[in-house]
């Protein structure tokens, strides 16, 4: 049944909201302003935009497709004995998106994000996207309210997204050069994890190494472990900036486990690796937003395998944040 | 975006409804039953039943497929310059279902039908299946509302679906027998146009004339044309009965039109040739209930032609109530 | 349930065969020559090669495929009001396959075709491929046993199939030129209909024209109806030769019918066109043989559209059979 | 094999061009301008954009899927007996795309639109899409090369195409508006075929009666039969204007036939319809240009019904431009 | 060819047994009674009942599936150097289910291990569902033939499967709370491996701790090893009941391994890891009885990953017996 | 856009090859043998040959998706910072093969090697099955060009490959007892990394021992690791042989990770290790030559992770043969 359709009284018997509260039941889908008032741990919202990609991508879908798979999910974390219950968390909507005008796309999203940072100034806001282009817009809206603040990124992706925007504009491919050279971070304050393989031209390592961004390869991070290599990279993190942005592009899974991502690919991480990779990322303090990018459901199989891995992701970081000490 | 989520008001404007209405934005989805005062032309809801299937059916996803399809469609209906806003329509939901009570959610719909007819007694059913066993227990609901009143069928099935109901109870294909033999209809007042091939026993048709069942092949029907044929049999049951329900199993459909249902057949009917006739059948004073039955979503392709074809089938029925003089 | 999974005695009770047969419970499945000498009205087999197909094809899989799907079908055809319970008819297995000598594959086919027609000689044998390449084997032996017979082909087809033997030996695009140029048959004796569009190269219809093979392309069949059209390439065979044999290459059929065939095409014949022209086929009293070629079961939809117009296509053959007079 | 594989001499054969020409043979790939001298009766370009759509749309990958589809095809219509092989046509590439500015995408089109008809004068163009925003752009170009021109367009579509620039730009659902206020064209001079059902909405309606736009639904189309119709506008434009452009939205189509285009539908057109009015437009000697638009290759089934369908309409079109007298 | 085409004698040579048999021309298919007296060391049956699954499934498909995957499978294990065919082993067939009287079903399926235990007491019987609601009537069917005798559960699944049967009655969610509630288990030998995730809620948590039931989430369960896991869990049986049942709820496996469940999860057991806790299991000497559920090959990929995995776990669990010391 | 489609130069500016370059960028397809004089690294062929497979197989597509996956390679490998531009990589096309005449392709492919062997004495042969069966024909070749030397098989497969040549003839089950039986290699001298379950009968594995080939199955190489498994087999390889030829079998992949193989398994090798053992037999300076067979790309999903992995194979590979010392 749809979530919406709440039955009529005179035949179907009320819902009685028990213990058993399935994500869509819990998340508050808020109506207007008025609402916005209540004090929400996590502030929510959709990004779909994906005209910005590449190569031809529905990630504009997904905020759509995760919202529907909500049902399929219950609150309780049994790896971690946490009811997510015990979070409050509004989702708002989406940004809104101009067909053929994608800079004024790219404004709303970098206003939304100001918009929620004043309008939610102690909720901690997560985006879902849409394609990788948004989170550029994404960190540079929060620098704009916190123009003091040095911000650090952890990204999980298959590739640097160090494209260079003459090129093409800002596109999924550039969205950590954007935020390099537009000043809004400093390339030693990323940390990459998960490359691998055939992906990332020479002349992007170039960039990197000049910019001193911090690449680990899924190799090496496995060498001492997922985890590890994140409270590694977190710890750097937290010794260098105030404010740690979290960016989690799905191509970063292995393509038997996240076919739904514009260029899927083997030798690419496992969904567990990910899910205990975000959950740690969530529990340092200095973490304060993040989205989850690049997740396009038009290419997914019809058991949805990339489409839940994103709604366990999501999932699995607020664990983490309803668990900071 | 999903069709509950309102944005907020701060950033996004609300959307002004405008000549351009999408039918989610039309069909009013009821959430009780102080808002079942208003005077609707229609009266729709769900009966995710599938359990009493032969074979495995996933039928029991259509109502939820069926109103997430609903933003693909306009109102407007070119063909016979038609705006469907002139129709009141609202969503009750779904009727609740048991899990492993069978006859239960058989008497569950039977309920409904019954509580519908005298809550809005000037509204139009419309039944959205569920397998084609819900049949019997809605024009059985309706037979006890009416009991006076002689209610003929018009079937669009490849099917007769007069199984014998000591086999293994009331299934999908048994529901004609179902109502013949429990008296709430004549053999002599069905009359089912679609039938083709290998796909009903030699028993049923011996059944079938025994009980004096109107059954027009596909074949036969192409000779005068589909909407002749059901003009016909129209015309035959309004100089018979009082009242005429209408009845659609979708695998009356050839294959390669409607794939997305339990046992799908190739010589089956074009989807044109379908919207015509239940147009035609709309059009008849004496129809005055209708289900749609036997879509199963997930074997359907995913375009979803065969759960467009359920939706645009709707709408064409609402097209000829609209229409009727 | 397997068809072959007839349940123990204690708890589950044996399966009283009624009215209601389905296919596979109606043709027998012979286990030994001991079982051949029952008088059957039509002995069938499959001829599971593909391997001489021009592209890569499952067509080898159809027997398997074809047999499986009868539990699909009743034996009762309410187009015609004919029950196929009143035909004889003995499933004798396939024919023995060598996986990388395709000569020997043919001589098999042939030898096998000439057993059945020693041993049966008065059933009608109804060969179940496998790629066209058969066809040429199967005619070829017919000959044999019938030396002094003239043999007329009614071929069903998107393709005129009269390659050049001498470019890569007897394959899918050449069993109607293997048998003119092996003197088995006649080219004004080949009766092709069903062609269209882009799919025959100039070339072929030059030899099409020299060896005057008669070829109706499916626009000109319709102009007077694809059973017209049968009906009188019936007539002028019956006027010239002694027996007819029919062969249906499955990608006649348009690719929204029929997506399982090597070279789905658009443009091609319904289904129910395909039905009505085989029914046709067999009532003539000089058709003596008939194949179906070139269905490959793997390319086909979930649904199986293209194997179960294999199997409609095929017990159409036989309700025509049943109705000669 | 690929088609810029030719094997080396030493072991392969060269192979040796006979009659049996595949298309991919045929047309001509131009590397350079040098060869853009050649007196070529046909010149085809690509238009991968659809960044533009309204919805997520994969379009911009049909001229790569159209080119490679190109070897399944022969030069030879059967169906009006001509040989392909008589016209000159080269394929002159793609037209260079940005990824992030839709504006310049848009004018690069109309700037090719404009150098092909300078650089090849005697050639007719073909654009291949890409969404239907292009079209817009192409004529928008010949209007600027023949301004004294008046312009007509027959159009195959399921949709008017005259949604309001002002909501969202320049999208796949407004080209024929753009064209009519930019002054391009007059809606009277616009002949659309192949609308139906609820694709439409009410204020489209209104738009096109004031514009005098010509608008016949399938259905009524249906009842003169699709060729005549096609027939009855080309003499209306004919009488009308100089020069008409022929715009095929590949959504014309029944969602059994082309599940490929970002919203299909059912109740659409017929392959076959398509080939045959397409084929009449060809012949009249005002049609100087044309192109296909939003056909979506990631959609489409595995077989490729939608991209086989999308050269065979291609084809067909040359065909006629062939036997123009 | 299909298992059951044995090709008659005079043209195909009679297939000669060799060394290398496949699964299915080793497992015994008996057809009554008389054919049970065979001391057979395992005996086999199919449960083809999913009716009573709380999401629609098609479980009921898999006993057809798992048996026709067979010829896929040696019956030769080179992991364990172990050739089954030293195991007797008799495929007795499916029970019989009533289409609409779910309680029918349940009693049948209970009837049927009854007769099972009786009828071949030397046996190890194994189900092959079907949905996980079967195990509470194949449980509670062997407490009834040995009621003195303790019985212990070890069971695979990605649910607890503890939820109130006064929801909804017996469906697939609630097999271990039912055999709790009637007595014929205890909580505190209940052993569940493989749990994760956000599929269980906080209530039956907190009613499995309240019964005691033991459950090592697969997280847990990897910081030993699932096979070291397994071990201990055994261990603990073994040292607390007389007689072990094994439950697999193939929904424990990763939904990139096995999308062929009614609802697949991200984050679960690799192939790999049941394949071995499996084969530890089936070592144990109190292991009496086994049942493979919520297999829905409907859901599968084409290539059958699911299908295969679940042949692949029986065929193991095989090795395992034979393997017993 | 098709790698083939250089745009002319008047509207769309030249490439530019910058460091960013695409596998199809770089490697150089010639088309004659003048262009053979160039000193190649690496001279690659495809081998479109499947119709000498025991089941159904469209592994002779590989040769044209491997091609046509380049695109979305690029030439670097961040694992071992390499750059695969330095190595000169010729494709000199596909080996000519006959559609009836297995034995004539099979000596096509053994010229092919021999001629490649003879005219690229300097280079490293690479063939892109293809099926299994074709490694004999090759290595069968590579003898008669070096008959003194001993050559050693390195082997990554789910199969032994030691069928019975006299059975159905030179299959892909049979190239490993080919190339024994032949003397072309020696027992002794093959190493086969990956079997598991129950995919080889006893009789080969029995056929295996007399012969006394190295058979390692999955499981026993991750005890040590599959790369240290490499290495090991790799020493005794070095120690015994002249050269080693590699053969993989993708079916050595698990199913989840390679659906597309003509018999996918659960159970196998994940493709990080296939990776991993490739790049270690790439770094032997006796390995000679390398082919990967066994690919289906007809039976991959959507988004070709068994094509994609493929590619990734190769590149992996021909890393390793350029960080040789």
């Amino acid at each position: 049944m749809l979530p919406t359709i709440t039955p009529p009284g005179f035949l179907w018997p009320k819902v009685v909201p028990g213990t058993d509260v399935k994500v869509n039941e819990w998340i508050k889908q808020l109506q207007g302003l008025d609402e916005g008032d209540k004090n929400w741990d996590v502030v929510m919202f959709g990004v779909p935009l994906s005209r910005s990609s590449i190569s031809a991508s529905g990630a504009s879908e997904f905020p759509e497709a995760f919202r529907r798979s909500w049902k399929g999910f219950s609150t309780y974390n049994i790896d971690h004995e946490t009811d997510l219950k015990d979070l409050n968390v509004a989702d708002i909507g989406d940004v809104k998106m101009h067909f053929t005008d994608i800079p004024q796309c790219h404004r709303n999203i970098k206003e939304t994000m100001k918009e929620v940072l004043n309008h939610f100034p102690t909720s901690f806001p997560v985006a879902i996207g849409g394609d990788h282009s948004i989170t550029a817009m994404l960190v540079s809206g929060m620098k704009e309210i916190y123009p003091k603040k040095e911000i650090g990124i952890l990204q999980f992706d298959t590739h640097l997204d160090l494209r260079d925007l003459s090129d093409h504009g800002p596109t999924n491919g550039t969205p950590i050069r954007n935020l390099i050279e537009q000043g809004a971070i400093k390339g030693e304050n990323v940390y990459n994890i998960g490359l691998h393989g055939f992906f990332n031209s020479q002349s992007l390592i170039q960039y990197a190494r000049e910019k001193k961004v911090n690449y680990i390869t899924l190799k090496e991070a496995r060498k001492m472990g997922v985890v590890e290599t994140v409270k590694k990279a977190l710890a750097e993190l937290e010794a260098k900036v105030d404010t740690i942005y979290v960016t989690i592009d799905m191509d970063v899974l292995d393509i038997s486990f996240a076919p739904g991502v514009p260029a899927s690919t083997p030798g690419g991480m496992r969904t567990e690796e990910l899910f205990e990779g975000v959950y740690e990322a969530a529990l340092s303090p200095k973490v304060k937003a993040m989205d989850i990018v690049c997740l396009d459901p038009t290419k997914d199989h019809q058991a949805q395998p990339t489409v839940k891995a994103g709604t366990y992701t999501f999932l699995t970081f607020l664990t983490g944040l309803l668990n900071r000490e």
